[in-house]
């Protein structure tokens, strides 16, 4: 069996540490494993299949005899090393939001748009989380029913942004339990049992990065500037999953048994719905599963859950529901990890 | 100046503690003071005015003489002696739901329909802390530019279930930030660090109760059928203040400037937008005021704070926004004191 050499730019990160799980677990067939990352994290120690790696330096020379280079540590090194890689014979397959946007790249999710993965130029890009847990259940119930507008409120945890925004949940909310004050150093204001109603920059039409990514991307992705997007991204302060209420307006009738329907049997979406009598995924040590997503639970798990899917009467084809997504995963690099498979 | 005797039924809890907080700050004219609980919080102390006060029980005869009744103690004590307490000569002024929908009982915002508190027949209701929150800011838009419809997602803080959630919140996050397990008690998962799409009962009809609350108890303020509510409603793992997102539909066109100016100009609202060049709210200490409503700054204060407001170019007149309330105080106890004042 052929083996590929992987590099993972961003190796130390949240998203590249689970890059290198989902390699191993999915069992892809991995040669030569290379970690990269910035000057700060060389000589780090990461582990891959029980074997350690020395991270190396990212640099002009690391990606000769490189297949599938998975860029994992933000804009800047994207911008710099993607093209280095690409040039160098590497598939690219980049969690940036550098290239989403650029025509000559590929944004995939590969249960939807996997078959524009073979028009790539050298790199691919991955979608957004926010964007690949929403498009994920719009996206069968615009095939089945048509999906005229979504309003997306977001519950964001901060796994998302990284591992200094993880550690920062932790200390601030150790800090406040014992009455001190908590240091601010990652988001603007303190996300310790706080909300920040802002992800990235907001613009002057008001409206922020994250939020901006999910209309533009989805809209990528999709191929088609109809489907109307109104969102509201808001970090809460939880430490992995991100949580979205969502209500559609779809283009026929529906009822929440065919919607459940409909995305339970769509690959890489599961249904959790105690109300609607789906049954709930059944857990291990034999405890009753919660009879709706929950971002407590969703941590390790492939899948984007819905539950809570109901009618919403004051709109014509109204549907509402919550999703939950492990967004370091399937909002990163589970995503990245299948669109490589799709490649071999 | 005449003075009333008041009682506090649920004097221990977070509202009515509150209660007493705002009747003193707001120098209500109270003469007796007379704090009543169920058995469990007999004998505790409570302080109004720096003088303690022993918590008495609540029972059929302690209503003589009272001339407010605020109730604070949930459904049960307001089934059982919001009556007695009307039938002794008391104005009963009452925080639980379960007059609410009475059409004997007015349903009360002071700043809204204040004129119908003097229809009264013995029974006034407060309504829910989420339909305070979001009725405040809909309905001087409703007034200006008509309100079709609102998609709202709220973030509700745990203050808003009782002390014993305000402690489960803190008790599961120390053991969880400590590795150990968190114990359950109180909601039916776990919320430290989490999410809850559920409050209070989910229906037939896939609606939770606070849910149904926000759509019922906002026709009954506004006296229409006619303003269309889609809610989710949401449980935060945030100690106190709510926060709402807020997806509007007009009837007429709206800048997000003539918004944040109708808002800015409605007693009980203050707009925080940095981004609109809406004068942050100046903070006492000189620091910066954030350049939007944040559940960590909206503690004791009164007013219902809107920010983000933006144009939603994906429906006609479409305006959406941010909000932060602090739920014990305008969402419960300030809103009741607010209806005693306006009997004086």
């Amino acid at each position: 069996m052929k083996r590929y050499n992987v590099a993972v730019v961003g190796a130390t990160g949240l998203v590249g540490r689970e890059v290198l799980n989902v390699l191993a677990e999915r069992q892809f067939p991995v040669g030569k494993l290379t970690p990269l990352a910035s000057e700060d994290s060389v000589g780090m120690i990461v582990e891959f299949k029980d074997e350690p790696h020395v991270v190396q330096r990212v640099s002009d020379e690391t990606f000769e005899g490189i297949d599938f280079a998975i860029f994992a540590a933000g804009n800047r090194a994207s911008a710099r090393y993607a093209p280095v890689a690409a040039k160098a014979g590497a598939t690219v397959i980049d969690n940036s939001s550098y290239f989403r946007m650029d025509p000559q790249v590929p944004l995939i999710i590969p249960e939807i748009n996997g078959q524009q993965v073979f028009e790539h130029k050298g790199i691919i890009a991955n979608p957004n989380c926010s964007t690949v847990q929403l498009v994920m259940v719009l996206y069968p119930l615009q095939r089945e029913f048509g999906v005229r507008r979504a309003v997306v409120s977001t519950y964001q945890s901060v796994s998302g942004t990284g591992k200094r925004a993880f550690d920062e949940l932790a200390e601030q909310s150790v800090a406040l339990l014992s009455l001190k004050e908590a240091k601010v150093e990652v988001y603007p204001y303190r996300i310790g049992f706080n909300l920040l109603p802002q992800i990235g920059q907001i613009d002057e039409d008001g409206y922020s990065e994250e939020e901006r990514k999910l209309k533009l991307e989805t809209a990528k992705i999709l191929g088609t500037d109809d489907i109307l997007i109104s969102p509201t991204c808001v970090r809460v302060p939880v430490f992995n999953c991100h949580s979205q209420a969502v209500h559609f307006e779809l283009k026929s009738a529906a009822t929440p048994r065919q919607v459940a329907d409909v995305l339970s049997h769509f690959a890489g979406v599961a249904v959790i719905d105690g109300y609607l009598g789906v049954e709930p995924t059944k857990e291990e040590d034999g405890s009753k599963a919660p009879f709706y997503p929950l971002p407590s639970e969703c941590s390790d798990r492939d899948e984007v859950f819905v539950g809570r899917i109901r009618q919403d009467d004051t709109v014509e084809n109204g549907i509402s529901l919550w999703s939950v997504m492990d967004n370091l995963r399937k909002g990163a690099a589970l995503n990245a990890v299948q669109i490589a498979e799709m490649l071999l």
